[in-house]
């Protein structure tokens, strides 16, 4: 049961997802979780394109889950393969009702739902140069801590007098 | 106004410091995000210690701060130089009325309350190696993530079904 009920008022929440795309995003977790990869959502990559899941592998491998709710919102994603720049292996990932042949064959796929998620095809490997990977990390950490103090200053302060 | 007010059901808050050091935290936390630094808290290194609160600058830099709430918490820590293989500047952080002379003087020291810090002393630069920079930048990324996650779920989750 979440602590806070209403999701409006959850500091995390940032409220420009739909229902259905909060749902694959939930899937999609919860499996790289089990897989051992920490994922951060809707990070901005140094192009100025948001990246709805970035996830890091213990080896420092970084994927990117591109989340599409519907069809249409697959049809009308004409700048995808810019995420190849910032990621080992790209994957896109939607509910079970959006048919897998609208979705680029040369990418990942994963269904997903609010319980879990499932690889269908996995990515190919395009690996990152390292001054490009050294700059993805540390994007991801910096973006991940700052949500992390914004989370634990909006929802209980430590005492201001010692 | 916190969303949550009682401390004790925070997901963020671990319970193991004491008010006196959560001010100093905090008050750190204030400075260092204002120096345009990313931290997070109670991190465990790969030494198997736990540093107070770990900051990575937007050049990659790393910085360790260990809170020291009394003389007592100063004086019983024989083991903070092995911080030194883990960061490029080793600070401590106290409270006002902790004497500064009982801190070592080749590390950095840190005045706060709740409210903010001041850097009285600079800490001397002890520059990672290329791959234990890595190493670190990595752990902080996949530790700041995974605790974003926790928060995440356990303060409100999307629904679970499309």
């Amino acid at each position: 049961m979440p602590l806070v009920s209403a999701v409006s008022i959850n500091p995390l929440a940032d409220g420009r997802q739909s229902a259905r795309a909060l749902t694959v995003r939930r899937g999609v977790q919860i499996l790289l979780r089990e897989m051992g990869l920490a994922t951060v959502p809707e990070m901005t990559l140094a192009s100025g394109r948001r990246a709805d899941l970035v996830a890091l592998a213990p080896d420092g491998g970084i994927v990117i889950v591109e989340i599409k709710s519907s069809p249409e919102d697959m049809m009308a994603d004409a700048k995808w393969p810019g995420y190849r720049d910032y990621c080992d292996r790209l994957f896109f990932a939607t509910l079970p009702d959006v048919p897998q042949h609208l979705f680029p064959d040369d990418c990942g796929f994963i269904r997903a739902d609010g319980h879990g998620a499932a690889i269908v095809a996995d990515a190919p490997e395009h690996r990152l140069a390292p001054a490009r990977r050294k700059a993805v990390t540390l994007r991801f950490a910096r973006f991940a801590a700052g949500r992390l103090l914004a989370a634990e200053w909006a929802s209980g302060e430590p005492p201001s007098q010692p």
